[in-house]
């Protein structure tokens, strides 16, 4: 079967935000496993960040994770924060990349997520034993990374300036939604009443 | 308009059941909102339980949870863990209530758990800002009640033994799946291997 992305298509944006944006299930049918296998870190944590992109688009928080299965090289699960699209009060993008991938052994996993894990998902990301962890902005939020160590995942932090203009670019737009996301609504309004 | 459940009707395990299955939205058309309004911390910890208890039936991990709003006596959410059912890593009883509850301020409800809540769903709770908690089952599991209190949450225990009894069951007849939903799958097969 000739694959949409070929063992020798060209790496570029365009390429991977179509990545982003197909369903982690047809991949197999539309991307050459090579093109996927040959991804570098710089290029999954791009996927991340056009997940992000495309939440951005939709109205809700950019932020967005892959998982990639270290004995494939393949993508077991992909996804972005749902807060605005699905009216869900915790569906960062850690998480829906998780539900994406469904119930596998994340052992043998990299998690590249375009912003610095909240304390939810660094708990949720050791209670699932992933193996590494690959952060794409330290620079909006940071604060798990030590967690992470301390718990035995490799973690990596390899910063993807389109990522991090975005999320600063939303969070001068609407803080408000940023701070629902991260802390919930209690907080926010919390904090306006103060 | 007339309710299938009166202001006036029994309060049954039949009737707490009715709640459990009915969706969340079409209460207030099915059920009387004074007969909700008058349930005692009991009987929103037996439709916790009853929510465990379809969830059982469904082949799937039996725990369940309810968010009442202290404002209007009414449910703002409930739910059970979905592992099996939506094949997600991550879908606690407690995160299934909060998502059916959408984007609302959690700091005057309280969040009605079947089971003592783990490390993910405790984190989740204080970082949504939840005013209560009550846990009905410390038997089967325990350890964040501690820290839910020095997180300033009111924490009361108030064990249900049909949903005590249920869960001790389920653990009997499948322990794997037990140990998958609380730890993960890569733990599981550690366990498996040593």
């Amino acid at each position: 079967m000739d694959a949409l992305l070929s063992k020798q298509a060209e790496i570029t944006d365009a390429a991977l935000r179509a990545i982003a944006y197909m369903p982690t299930r047809s991949l197999p049918a539309l991307v050459d496993r090579d093109f996927v296998a040959g991804l570098t870190d710089e290029h999954l944590m791009r996927i991340a960040v056009l997940l992000a992109e495309k939440s951005y688009q939709e109205g809700g928080c950019p932020i967005g994770a892959v998982i990639v299965d270290h004995n494939t090289g393949q993508i077991a699960g992909k996804g972005h924060n749902t807060l605005v699209q699905a009216n869900d009060p915790y569906n960062h993008g850690e998480t829906s990349a998780i539900r994406d991938a469904g119930r596998i052994d994340f052992s043998a996993t990299t998690l590249y997520t375009s912003l610095s894990p909240c304390d939810v998902c660094a708990t949720l990301i050791y209670m699932r034993g992933f193996r590494r962890v690959v952060v794409g902005d330290v620079t909006n939020a940071a604060g798990n990374e030590a967690f992470l160590k301390e718990k035995g995942i490799e973690l990596d932090i390899l910063e993807d300036r389109l990522g991090i203009d975005l999320y600063a670019r939303f969070r001068a737009e609407n803080p408000d939604q940023d701070m629902e996301d991260w802390q919930g609504l209690a907080a926010l309004h919390k904090r306006l009443d103060s």
